[in-house]
This record gives structure tokens, C-alpha cells and sequence, in this order.
């Protein structure tokens, strides 16, 4: 497989087309797993790295985990390839900052990554668009029982699953989904759907996970811990109760703008619009800044000249990695940026 | 005279047309004159200022000043109305927010304007587009001369003519430029065109003169004493030295914008037509900044589908009280700023 590749295909959690996908972006479900009689990554040697590479690559080819799943290598790859997977949520930003031996398998509708070597030996990661967190666990739960039988994860009667970090302790498993909140985030009220969910032990984090910031009105809600709740516990909880109420809000706030701020809605969209389609340099934050108000406005119907997939793709193909991939060449940030406005002038013709 | 015909017409100097109209907007000539016998206003009484306004305009009437003079009587006016002369510099400010008897005189094509008690019995201004002191000076030499056979005006033998305050006595003159400098603000190099104004004892103010900012890149200049140079030697520096230095200044970081960072300069060209033609709310200070960028960018020649009329009539027109006047009705700022938004949409085309 060619990291180049991917670019010409969009995953199926890349299309934007799943269920509630005017408000879910996304449903991911990771699993945090370790290969019993190994320590863990912080202690391992540069050789345990490779062996366990060697094993979990092997288990993962002898595994029928779905079409078409490739492992990948990620040691030899530029930092640009390494920069494309993480821009497409198939590995962590620490993955490919990292050194030594690791690596990802992936299929090729990219609703499943495995990483190897990340924070813990294995990490199995389900991708799907809109809400879809049951068809997501359909899927994870077959994949880690037939990993399982060929490489025997660290268990404790007691304790559950053993992981590098205390949080992932026990079913070491993360639920998130990633939500496009603009109109909350135009009315103000999205501080209260962070308390909200702040009570409830959720963390709201930015587009790539961990450490990074909402950008474009971008919120990723994840579970905190992982212990004493059965996995079946908590993706009720997220798909019956959590992302229900804050869709349910998100949309009211929608309905408000439409009717009672009509104008001042108009103008938020509007000027992303009139922007996108004039700038002749954008950096990659106001794109999905702008893009994320076109979004919206495509969604409630006060934009009708522009195609949804449209837009959903360019969020995807203006980041750096993919931008560069696609010209064939590597850019400057000045550079970048203004071939990142030339390519969405393009994409949605000039104003 | 209707105050509200004014604006179906466009005073000569509000074209835009005149000679180095790429970066000077207008040239005015005042002349601060008080009448003999009469005390400075902040000392009339209320009797002694509607006495000097019956003489003065019963002298202004008997003069031959030029095409179509009429008076007109501030005080019964609405505020919208005193408004309005102000947005077209016809009166200032101060003038239009004064209490009792006040008026102006004005010519059918808006080159001359004589407030009748501002902070002088009389200023008489004349007003012309583009680079035209000596024009405005051959104009406005003789409507002094044949007032003063009428007024006979408070002169000192040693001092000149006295005027209520002091920065303007002697030859009661002040001549000033209004100067689009876009492009020495964007390079940064506007403070050394403050500093060496300073260093001339010249003035730097704003669209409205003193106590304003400036806006849109606008900057008026003006002489800021009055004593002990003769007229003569002041237009002089003023037409042959200063202004021409200004204009070479900003035509050359033109020049470099154009060449060196064509790409940074359509980004602010574009952005700004990208604005206009799509926002649904404007503030008027944001409505100046954006038409001063494409005003930049049509006498660059980078955008082609827009007329330098249209926008010169849009900095006029976007005005508070123009744009009430000429939609017939009293808006509010919400109001205000929707209508402007839909105006210039209109006058530009939607992108």
C-alpha cells in the first residue's frame, strides 16, 4: 500500500454521510490492549519494539479482521506520509512523532486502524461516519477476540485489561465521537454542554484528540475512565443518552439562529463564503474556521450553490499533509497557504 | 434648497476625479474671518450671534460668489439633515452639534461652503477633487475680498486677521489634503509619513478633521499654524514639496506591493470585495476599510469588474445619514447596519 494512495479514495467515516451527520461527524471506538510477557513500550528495548511488531503484524495477517487490511510500517515513511494517516485520523499525532519500530494496519474503507506500538502494544481503533456507535462495536468486538487468540493480552482478574496509562485501566476502552457545534458555539451556550458533560466524566477535546484545541467548532467527547462500567454500560450512555441531548441542543440552537437571527446567521455564513471563494492566502485554521460556517449554512439551507460532499472533502484535503500530496510537491508555509486558497477557490469557484 | 436633493447629485469634489485622484481624494482652502465690532461667539450673546447671521448672509446674497449660492438656515433642520452636510464636509461636526443661530452657504457643485457662526463669525471653505490647491486658492481669493467690502473683518496691523483661537490668526488660512495612503499602511511605512509631517509642523487627522481618526487609509493633512508665512509660501510648500512627496511615497510602495508581494496584495484585495459583496451586516467603519481596499485594487488594475464611480459613491453613500436619506426612513444600528450590507450588495453584484 502507498500512503499516496489514500488520498484518491475517501474513507467511509470521511464522507459525512452517516446518521445525524448535520451534528456527528464521526463514532470511533478504541480499544487499549498489551501482549501479556512483554513490559510496556516505556520499558521496552529497541528489540522488544521489533518483536512485538513482528508478532502483532503477523497476528493481524492471520486474522480475517475484513477487506483488504494492510499493515504499514511506519518507521521508513517521510514525515509527510506519517502527517497524511494522522490528518486522516488512522494513527495518533504522538504515533508519528515517535521514534523506533511501529507501525499501523488499516482496511481499506479506513473504519478500521490497528497501531502498533503507540502508548500501548496494540491499539484497535473502529472509524464510522455519523452516530454509529453499535455498528462500531459490531465491528471491534469480533476483531479483538481474534487477535486475542494469537496474542494473549495482559489480563487481570481484578483490574481488567493492564494498559501503559492508569485511565485505560479495565475495559481500556475509549468511546468518542466528533460533533460539529457551530450554532451552540454562536449563541455561547456550548460552555454549558461543557459542564454538562464535564459532570457527567466526559472530556470534550479538538479535531485530533488529546492536547490539541476545538478549531472550527470541532468537539471530540470521549469517556474518561474506563473502570467499573461494562463497554456495554457506556456506549449506551453515549448513543441513547450523551449524544442525543447534545445534538438535540446543537439543533435547537439551529432552529433559534434561523428564525430569530436570520440576518446575523446569514452574515456568518456568508462572509466564510465570500472569503473562501476571494482569499488568496488562508492558513489551514481559518479554512476550517470558514469551511465549518459553510457547513452550516449548507445544512440549514441558506447556502443552495454548493454541494455538501464538496465541502466535507475540502475539510479533509486542505490540511497540510494532503494538500502537498495532491500538488505533487512540498511547500513552505507560504507556500502552502496560498495553494490552499487557489485549490478552494477551484473546488468552489470564484465569488 | 432641500438638504435631501443634495444627495441625488454628487458635489464636484466627491467625483473622485480630479488630478492625482489615485491618492488624492480632495485639496480645501478655509479661511477663518470674523466681522468687526462684534465679539468672538463664545462671548455673543444669543441676540449678537442671530445678528451676525442676518449680515452675513444678507452680504453673501449681495455678493457674486459664484454659481447658485444659496443659505441655509442649520437650526430648523433635523439632525439628519445637519448630518448629512457633515458627511459630505460641507459643515463640520462642531457645526452641526452647535445650539442657536447657525447656517451655511453653499454652491450648487459643493466647491464652496461658508459656516455662518462655528468657532469663527465665518469659514469660508472651498473644496475641490483630487490636487487642486491653486484652483481652490484662484476661487476662494476673491469670494474674501468681495465679503470683506461687505463685512470688513477684524484685522490687526501686526497680527493679521484675529480669530477665536489663537492657531489661527494672521492669514486665518488652513489648507489641508485628504490622502488615501492604503499602501502605506499595509507596508507599515504610514509612521514615517507622520513623523516628517510632524517635523513640517503639519497636521495628521482624519476623515472629519480634528478629533477623528483615521479611517479606510484616509488621512487629511493640513498646516497647523498660521502666522508669520505668507498664503503664497504655504500653498506652496504645500502643493509643490509635501504633498507630491506623500504621493511618490505611496505610489512607490504600490509599485513594491504590486511586484514583490502581488500574492499578500490581492489576499487584502479580494478579501475585501469578497466581504462587501457577500456580508449581510457592515458597520460603516468596516464598509470604509473594505472599499478602501478595493478602491486599492481597481487602481491597480487587479479587480476589472468594478467601476471607480461605483466605489467612490459607495464611501459617500454607506454613510449614516445618506444611506437613511436615500432609503427615506429612520433606521436603527441593527437597521443601519443590514441596509448598508444590502446596499453595497446591490451596487457591487453578489459574488
Amino acid at each position: 500500500m502507498q500512503v499516496r494512495d489514500l488520498t484518491k479514495g475517501t474513507g467511509e467515516w470521511l464522507r459525512g454521510i452517516g446518521p445525524k451527520s448535520d451534528v456527528v461527524i464521526s463514532s470511533r471506538i478504541r480499544l487499549a490492549r498489551n501482549v501479556a510477557g512483554f513490559p510496556f513500550l516505556t520499558r521496552c528495548t529497541a528489540r522488544d519494539r521489533q518483536a512485538l511488531q513482528v508478532q502483532a503484524s503477523a497476528a493481524i495477517a492471520q486474522c480475517n479482521l475484513g477487506p483488504a487490511v494492510e499493515f504499514l510500517d511506519l518507521q521508513p515513511l517521510r514525515d509527510i506520509d506519517r502527517q497524511l494517516l494522522v490528518e486522516r485520523h488512522l494513527i495518533s499525532k504522538p504515533h508519528a512523532a515517535l521514534e523506533g519500530a511501529r507501525g499501523v494496519a488499516l482496511s481499506k474503507d479506513e473504519t478500521l486502524s490497528i497501531m502498533v506500538n503507540e502508548e500501548d502494544h496494540l491499539r484497535i481503533q473502529v472509524l464510522r461516519s455519523g452516530l454509529q456507535l453499535a455498528d462500531a462495536w459490531a465491528q471491534i468486538g469480533p476483531i479483538d477476540d481474534q487477535l486475542e487468540q494469537r496474542l494473549h493480552w495482559a489480563f487481570h482478574p481484578r483490574f481488567g485489561y493492564l494498559t501503559a496509562c492508569p485511565t485505560n485501566v479495565g475495559t481500556g476502552i475509549r468511546v468518542s465521537v466528533m460533533l460539529h457545534l457551530p450554532a451552540l458555539k454562536l449563541t455561547g451556550e456550548i460552555e454549558k454542554v461543557f459542564r454538562a458533560a464535564k459532570e457527567l466524566r466526559l472530556a470534550v477535546r479538538g479535531l485530533y484528540g488529546e492536547g490539541t484545541e476545538a478549531t472550527g467548532d470541532f468537539y471530540q467527547v470521549s469517556n474518561q475512565t474506563t473502570l467499573g462500567r461494562t463497554e456495554e454500560q457506556l456506549l449506551e450512555q453515549f448513543e441513547q443518552a450523551v449524544v442525543p441531548r447534545i445534538i438535540e441542543y446543537e439543533q435547537h440552537a439551529r432552529r433559534m439562529l434561523l428564525t430569530e437571527r436570520t440576518v446575523a446567521l446569514d452574515d456568518k455564513i456568508f462572509r466564510a463564503l465570500g472569503l473562501l471563494r476571494n482569499a488568496r492566502l488562508l492558513t489551514g485554521d481559518e479554512a476550517l474556521f470558514l469551511l465549518s460556517h459553510v457547513r452550516l449554512g449548507v445544512h440549514l439551507g441558506r447556502i443552495s450553490d454548493v454541494d455538501m460532499a464538496k465541502v466535507n472533502e475540502l475539510f479533509l484535503l486542505t490540511q497540510p499533509a494532503h494538500l502537498q500530496m495532491i500538488l505533487g510537491k512540498e511547500l513552505d508555509g507560504d507556500q502552502r497557504r496560498a495553494a490552499r486558497a487557489h485549490f478552494i477557490r477551484q473546488k468552489l469557484g470564484a465569488g
